[in-house]
């Protein structure tokens, strides 16, 4: 027990995976939350054969109780969350004439709700210990509402809106609230296999490395908090913006 | 049959009762909708009393079901929607350590999810015409999340995705669609009972005239398509921004 | 004497002129300014022709000695400024490369350094009477600097801060400070001679009627001080935004 | 020669110093400039007894041949820069009813049009090697602008937008453009002098660290250039934002 607790809430995808390693890297012991707990085992295998160490979790963070849940057990057979890292997304373009309600609310539910139900959860621990760090993964959709984006972006900015009340309201009570601004493609089997021709840029580095991202997540944990970033933004040097 | 009509969702507060009679007064039937139809009965009152045209429509705009029926039902026997205001509001301040998953669904269900609704069901009819305007009133949590407002500002940030997605979708099909940031506190019953200091300030135009909000749509809605608004900020010329 | 004053800066091109031939329409003396006195004679002629009052002045506003004694020139001998719209723009696109130290300056003095010695000058005089009403005229380039936008946007920026910075120091003065974001061409003669095909969407209202653009800033002027606008953008219907 | 250099303009105050040190014990040759060669001394002596390389310039930023000069200078008889920081600031507060046009001027010359001639003249070496790394350093008045601070934000914005212009310009090129804004008083002589209860935070980390701001500047040169930081912020823990 009371070992360094890095919770990382959607470590389905590339990004999240990379985080998780990361921490784990750096002495943490690296929580991994998605939906089915048996598509975790690899990352939780990678890591432990790495010298790292590392818990699956198979949890639904769209459910209040599984969350609650969640937390009580991580504190309670892992240790303190020291990090929270919340990396859902949800992105599924439409017209505004075809969206669908179900599926505007799924967005939301996925990429905005789940992370409040995390972050309030995480907070009241960390509130308690006056000190933590809570990063939420951003997208270009996070600072402007494109055609064919409503859903997606209304879900990132809600999620950014959430991140700036924690910050305001947790920061003078020591815990570090950051918001990461991904504003390109990620070098992820999505785009390997649904956009070759953007794949193909990563020769040039034109998409961007999850290893790279989650440098960023391990640096903004590690800012003194007298200099602490609330938002950045990442981006590949060729990227229009 | 065949009126010009405005759609005014959120036509309980002193806000969307003034636009419903600033459109009404422009000769447009003002199509008023609240959950409870009885409520709105002064306000149809009002509004035939002053020599308008009105109609109440009790209708839970967070129900698709009934947003559809609402729709199709104003349609069919008022007239097209010329003008859609949405302009349901639900702020509930609470620290983010406190804020229950039920109320954090129910400010945004209220706050953005309706207005997705109405705005989509509304839109599907405007494009087919290639005209309309739909307007959402926003506040200044639509443009930050402050401490104790994680709720709230999550809605008002996603309304105003939906707003701009909206916008940058169907302007070019025609529509208009606008934000409008209203930044201060409304000359209200509830701002009267709940802040008296503050509804104090009316009497040196302190705090926002319902009729003025209520000129700046009536304003939107007129301007020539080479030359909309997508977004303004409203506040008195005393409030601190 | 003691008439209404309009005092346009910037009044040699297509907005400036219908600006003032707005409020001249109103019955405020319409006071146009550009470097050459010359070149306002016919807006002067028109604005007389139609029944307005109307003055011209040759004033580089780029000097702070030639804008103070506009300034005092207009309210001792025309009358109190009521309405001051700073107007000049200087858009000269240049890579950072080959952008010249020169230029960037001359475009930051005529853009922005302008309007802050108009800005300030009115401003001294509104306060004593507490009230009037500035507008400055921004673009796409106040908002976001683009690739080869250096010293446009640079200036407009500038500017931007300006109206900010105005409007929260003379708002609760009484002074009204608005910032009017165009974002699309306007009929000129110039888009017309350099920009054939974008001027040939002026048929499907795809350019900006700088007599639309007038009547937004007449309106500003005319909102009840409970309900200003700091800021609203404006742009065609078919706009990329 | 041909020596790894990192060039910093403004490096008067506590920051810049920070920041020279910083890239000089990462082997970085230090070229540290401000107005007067006699007053960087200290520092290059500083830099010299740590072990590290540092060289300084006598220059004033806000001279076209000066900069020039300098640049030739640098690249002739130390190497090839890799790194420029600006970070000249001018904070002079004052009513808009006070302020001078002298004032006003020295105010964007400094904290502007230096970042702009500075930036200019490398960015053209820069891009003929396809790489290279430009920060300017913003503040809370690079994106708001305050009752007061008419001058001081208007410069920043100004250079905020000449940090976009040219992030987009040349990030494609190569170049990495970012912005810092720091969002606190800094730990300095003038706030330690001046602001002696703010200073007093210091013992809680109330202001921000120079040493932790140079290690935010390091950190953004060292980043990959698939995942660059255009901006980033940095503040206290305590800091309202």
């Amino acid at each position: 027990m009371s070992e360094k607790v890095a919770l990382v809430i959607g470590a389905g995808d590339a990004t999240g995976g990379a985080i998780a390693r990361r921490f784990a890297r750096e002495g943490f012991t690296a929580c991994v939350v998605r939906r089915s707990a048996d598509k975790l085992q690899p990352l939780v295998d990678a890591i432990t054969a790495a010298g790292g160490k590392a818990r699956g979790f198979g949890v639904d963070a769209r459910k209040e109780e599984e969350v609650v849940a969640l937390v009580e057990q991580v504190e309670a057979e892992v240790g303190p969350i020291d990090v929270l890292v919340f990396n859902i997304g949800a992105n599924v373009p439409s017209s505004i004439l075809d969206e669908s309600a179900r599926r505007y609310f799924k967005v939301w539910e996925m990429a905005c709700f789940s992370g409040f139900l995390c972050g309030r959860e995480v907070a009241k621990r960390m509130v308690q210990r006056g000190r933590g760090t809570v990063i939420f993964t951003g997208a270009t959709a996070s600072m402007r509402g494109g055609a064919n984006f409503a859903a997606f972006a209304g879900a990132k900015h809600a999620l950014r809106a959430l991140a700036q009340s924690m910050a305001r309201e947790l920061g003078p009570r020591g815990i570090h609230v950051a918001h990461v601004v991904i504003d390109g493609a990620i070098d992820t089997a999505f785009i390997r296999d649904n956009f070759p021709e953007r794949h193909a840029l990563k020769d040039q580095d034109g998409i961007l490395n999850p290893d790279h991202i989650a440098d960023q997540y391990w640096m903004l944990h590690t800012q003194p908090r007298d200099a602490w970033t609330h938002e950045l933004d990442l981006r590949p040097w060729m990227e229009k913006f």
